[in-house]
């Protein structure tokens, strides 16, 4: 069983569906990619109960890390931090590293823009006063920094909902942490399109090669219909060495393609586009 | 305060970031359309206990509305009727009106493909095994019957995962049940685009505009950085009446865009892509 993760994305634009949550499926792809598990992700709008709620409820279910995306920024509708303390039952205050890194940037802007300076005001104060406890992490990307903070064994990451800064840190600060969570573990995947063959005939066959392939998960996703079925199989699997993936993968996918076959089912030579 | 619903995706593919959440999306937007507020969205795997946990702390919280999209179709790991059979503590059975929903459909392709018939096996009768007391809803699009079930007075919808599928439904059948639950009321939304000020410049502004417009809710989402900043302010509103909504957001955005320039920030022309 691989380390679980969970992602709780904060924002009202993504319950409006103003935002597609490309986030979530950054992380889970990339989280998934080093041998852990994503095993939930919790959606919620910029509220402190609500934050504060969902973030407790998670922790109760104990996964290895929890990384929370959103809700970093200097406005008044920020509201994860605050979640988070509530939720863990401790203050928030100004940290003087945070601050510290908060500061270096505006003295940057400032430079690069040609202005004097800029004023250390209450909103941009506002992204380094952090729960006791936590621990800032640079932002290589924006202003904002994010946060690492513990409750009990799961690790909490607070991360800035921008794309572009949240694949910055995740990348910078937190892959190598993840990544020594679980041993050498790898995931591995490939995927076989086949025709001619109903999702419903389909069924019982990889009932079959999964049987005999109890290491190789494999699920079908219907592309077309019934009646002009065009259906990808997915096939995964983790192992702790590649090569042993990559044979499981190879022979479960050998057997699928003669079964399929054998039932009227054509393999199509498309290759999976995302 | 507008109805509330939660939206629940099950589907291995989620996690494994195989799969961008478009469904969620794409109900978030239509049932916030119609008046409605989505209030959380989870993201759960293809297992029995998983989905019938986060559906029983979903019913805790009582929404109006609880929308599961995904699980419904012939293979071994749709699970989500059985899910939703343990949540509520009633046993999975042939649904007779489901029966000849899933029966008509494989005549039909049986038909149109010439066959003399599809035999009614038993990854098709799946799909008509539903939870006791769950009614059948019929699938314009696909084989699988959506259901609808309740618990005390939560309204419970299941949807296949396939967008085509889980849209045909809600637009024929959810809708209307939605619609009605709200009274009048409708959702307004517009957006300012603004540069040359920053995001923490921007923060107390609107702060001070949304004191004097109550209603209506604004939201900033950074596009650049601190430095060369590109922000779209997000204002929106639910009323009762249209015109009011749109006088309301007008009002806010005409003030918003002034207090803007005052502080030395330029209004962008570009209109919102998405």
């Amino acid at each position: 069983m691989s380390e679980k993760v969970e992602i709780i994305s904060v924002g009202n634009e993504l319950l409006i569906g103003k935002t597609l949550n490309t986030n979530a499926q950054w992380l889970s792809k990339r989280i998934t990619s080093i041998g852990l598990s994503v095993s939930r992700i919790i959606v919620v709008g910029d509220l402190v109960e609500e934050i504060s709620a969902v973030l407790q409820e998670t922790i109760d279910r104990s996964p290895h890390f929890i990384i929370v995306t959103g809700g970093l920024g200097p406005t008044f509708d920020d509201k994860t931090l605050e979640g988070i303390a509530k939720a863990l039952n401790t203050p928030l205050e100004v940290d003087e590293t945070a601050f510290r890194m908060v500061e270096k940037k505006y003295i940057a802007y400032a430079e690069e823009l040609g202005r004097e300076e800029f004023k250390l005001t209450s909103a941009r104060i506002k992204m380094a006063t952090i729960p006791q406890g936590a621990k800032p992490i640079p932002n290589p990307v924006g202003t904002a920094p994010a946060i690492l903070i513990k409750s009990g064994n799961v690790v909490i990451y607070a991360l800035p909902g921008v794309p572009l800064e949240m694949k910055g840190i995740f990348e910078h600060s937190l892959i190598k942490d993840l990544k020594d969570s679980v041993g050498k573990v790898i995931f591995f995947e490939a995927s076989l399109f086949v025709s001619h063959i109903m999702e419903s005939e389909i069924a019982p066959l990889i009932d079959r090669v999964m049987h005999d392939n109890p290491y190789v998960y494999i699920k079908s996703h219907p592309m077309g219909d019934e009646r002009k079925p065009r259906i990808e199989l997915h096939l995964s699997t983790t192992a702790e060495d590649e090569e042993v993936a990559r044979k499981r993968v190879k022979r479960t996918l050998m057997e699928l393609s003669e079964i399929v076959k054998e039932n009227g089912g054509r393999i199509q030579p498309q290759k999976r586009t995302n």
